[in-house]
């Protein structure tokens, strides 16, 4: 017997069940954003190995996959300091990246506030575990050049919707901004310059709870006395902080997190100010999407005015949501039985076009056709049919297709 | 003014409506191929580097790019003496070297007769030129596991219904098969080992003509006399041969094609002993897909019986058709104006829940509806949502949205 052939390490083949699960879940997403007034685009999958190793990508550039430059040969490799000098592009690790560089581009040609959706894969060589692969699709939205609060309602109002169409109801959007985080640091006296190293502990509290977040920002040298306490009015903190707002409060950015509640009553937003989201390149609103049905977030985004004009020598407003498509999926039903599907089955002495006639006619009713050479076991064979999703079937012979049967 | 930033070098972005144009062709594409019994799969898209250098991507493997393998530095590069020593992967050059991966991986869980989709982009690090990019999707469907001529007939006939979808009616089939070519060979005394080189030579008919051919030819030491008239009678052969076959006619291959098109009276089949296919790959039938509108073709194929197996240590009939995509994207009309949408215009003093009960209440008749600032020329951002695809527009103040208008 052969070796196992496998897909390159870390990475999955879609079968057959999976695959239809995925399309119909993009063409889905896809008909709610483009009816939110959301543009689809392309960039290749390819960026500048420079453009992808710009400090935009955080973390996400060492998990960067390069392409050996091409032209080159041992002698260029042996003269090579660092991987630059054989790498000339790269696979994108995120979408981010190549929408600041597509905007900074192709900006003429966009409209002056630029809603856009972006789905494909991404690639980044992760320790391979369970549920994390080198090659996973992103789908993010991005509203480019509005610097209001209707920027944040559109994406947040979209996202709700597409997985209230997926059949997802029920999702819940937690909210923050990196203006109340900035305050409430100051107020525990952590310095302008720890305040990266605090977020990145705060980021930590659904994983090592209260106990272990205070310890970290200890250790960091910050003062705890009182943090316990701090901690449990945060998790407490509503919409009702305006009347008597605490000092730790940033009250003009809590007064925009609660326009932003206003406007938005079909989405259950909820203040959550110990929320940070990883990427440090957030400037003002963050938010997460949770749902009951995950213990895990189903997306995120945010407000990052610094840097889609990085590429283009000019501040660019921005804000985007990135839905977490892996895990939606993961969520979702199969698609087996839900449209008609007929299995014709035949011998192998039935003539074709006899065959060709018959699948013909039974695409005539609409849905989909599949012929099939009759195996010795039936019973197992309708039953593999009815598991592949298909929901009748007949017996093709060269007089024609006899009765439709139902497989299930 | 910063220099200008550019997708790297022969790949392209793609606009809202290029990609929106796109999108609706592959929503068609799927939806014909899946009522017609296929299923899409997907591989990643890269595969390991000695699996892409196998030699079953002819000249493509030396297009393809590698990708550097993680981990390494200065001392592994140093130390290399080919591509195989710094790059352990590869982007895939076509989806047939992915499918014959993928088949010997999961051919367990596949049906006996797989009839398979795969619509994803390929790289190739062609030399830039008009219309050749280094991305570029390819749209493939493949029948594995029938030996017999139901394969081919099913792949022209789904091949076809999707063109028609698509609007582009009136295409036809050229087709020829191998061993017709190989026959025809031997009786112009054209050695087994210098076929491969003549099949290319007449590959080059629509581009060098007869007599460029002949020329050839003779080059390679084939007696030319004669060899004129015989192109001659080849370009005008048609269904007729069968009665009084000529000397060159493989008639048991030929029978085979006839009865193909008689088993496909929907689609117009036509007989052509010069089409040859430019991969070596090919065992059998052979097809390419003609349409008024292009003077290139929109796309081909073949049985290949030799290579699927390759992975897997066995022989696996197979017969693939792959559609050019880009191509018959470019044949194409854009999408404007085929849907309502909507574009509310509005003033910046206008509270932001206005505009999104709008935006809503819009919605609700279906469609797309998008919220655009005023600009101070009504005239000329009318004309540039027209020139987007907006159908009609309503200006928006805080009272509600006026009174729509039509854009067009």
């Amino acid at each position: 017997m052969p070796a196992p052939v496998n897909p390159p390490r870390g990475m999955r083949d879609l079968l057959p069940a999976e695959k239809a699960k995925r399309e119909h879940a993009l063409s889905v997403i896809r008909a709610v954003y483009r009816a939110h007034g959301f543009d689809e685009i392309e960039a290749p999958a390819m960026e500048e190995y420079g453009r992808l190793h710009a400090g935009l990508g955080g973390d996400n550039e060492k998990l960067s996959f390069s392409v050996l430059k091409r032209g080159t040969g041992p002698e260029q490799w042996g003269a090579a300091e660092d991987a630059a000098d054989v790498a000339d592009l790269g696979l994108r690790y995120d979408l981010t990246v190549p929408l600041a560089r597509f905007y900074a581009s192709n900006q003429a040609q966009l409209p002056a506030v630029f809603r856009a959706v972006q789905i494909g894969p991404v690639w980044r060589a992760e320790r391979p575990q369970k549920g994390r692969y080198r090659q996973f699709v992103q789908c993010d939205i991005d509203v480019l050049g509005e610097p209001g609060p209707l920027a944040e309602l559109e994406l947040i109002g979209a996202t709700a919707a597409a997985l209230d169409a997926l059949g997802l109801e029920g999702a819940s959007v937690r909210i923050n901004d990196r203006r109340i985080l900035t305050r409430l640091l100051t107020t525990w006296g952590v310095a302008a310059e720890a305040g990266g190293q605090a977020l990145i502990t705060i980021d930590k509290l659904d994983k090592i709870g209260v106990a272990g977040v205070v310890d970290e920002l200890g250790a960091q040298g910050v003062d705890t006395a009182g943090l316990h306490e701090a901690f449990g009015q945060l998790a407490t903190a509503g919409w009702d902080l305006a009347v008597d707002p605490p000092a730790w409060l940033d009250l003009e950015a809590y007064t925009d997190l609660l326009a932003l509640r206003d406007a938005l009553p079909q989405v259950e937003l909820v203040f959550d100010p110990t929320l940070v989201r990883g990427m440090g390149y957030y400037t003002g609103t963050i938010f997460e999407i949770a749902h009951p049905s995950s213990t895990s977030s189903l997306g995120g985004g945010g407000r990052y005015d610094g840097m889609i004009g990085r590429f283009l020598g000019r501040e660019v407003p921005a804000v985007g949501f990135s839905i977490g498509f892996e895990r939606i999926v993961d969520l979702l039903p199969d698609r087996g039985g839900e449209t008609v599907a007929t299995a014709l089955l035949h011998d192998a002495d039935v003539p074709v076009a006899a065959l060709l006639d018959a699948k013909r006619r039974m695409q005539e009713g609409g849905g989909r056709v599949r012929l099939e050479r009759t195996r010795k076991n039936r019973r197992a064979q309708l039953d593999a049919l009815a598991a592949e999703g298909f929901t009748r079937f007949a017996v093709v012979t060269a007089e024609g297709a006899g009765d439709l049967r139902p497989l299930a």
